[in-house]
């Protein structure tokens, strides 16, 4: 069994309203020291090993985990060492 | 500078219903080898150095990044380099 952490962030040039509302809000509680706030998704697959598992996951973040026209991803394969 | 890396991911004794959507569609197209999608939020921060800045930042995940009641939180803190 595989573990992937897939991380999907939005481009640098994406205006993040979230973001921008949290660091609001953080100064708002005297966190002043916040420079700036980027939200993203983070998910965590189980998967069972397969051949090209790299490719794969690469698709799958490309056609559903991601929107590629305003985000971007990246991901970390784990083996699961069954407990 | 510092640079915050926020996960926050639903606690196990939660229901993912976006995660079994995702997993669902993930089948639909194929990828029949996914067992398990759990969807959580991915947050960077950045921060001016401050004094006791972990415990500032595990209030801020306290008090506002996390919902505590379903959510789990963990972070890691970066020293940026001017580049």
């Amino acid at each position: 069994m595989l573990k992937v952490k897939v991380f999907v962030t939005l481009r640098e040039s994406v205006l993040d309203p979230q973001g921008v509302a949290v660091k609001g809000a953080l100064h708002t509680m005297d966190y002043k020291e916040v420079q700036e706030v980027r939200i993203g998704k983070y998910l965590e697959l189980q998967l069972e090993k397969t051949e090209n598992v790299e490719e794969r996951v690469k698709e799958m973040c490309e056609k559903i985990l991601a929107n590629t026209v305003i985000e971007d991803y990246r991901f970390e394969i784990e083996e699961v060492v069954p407990s």
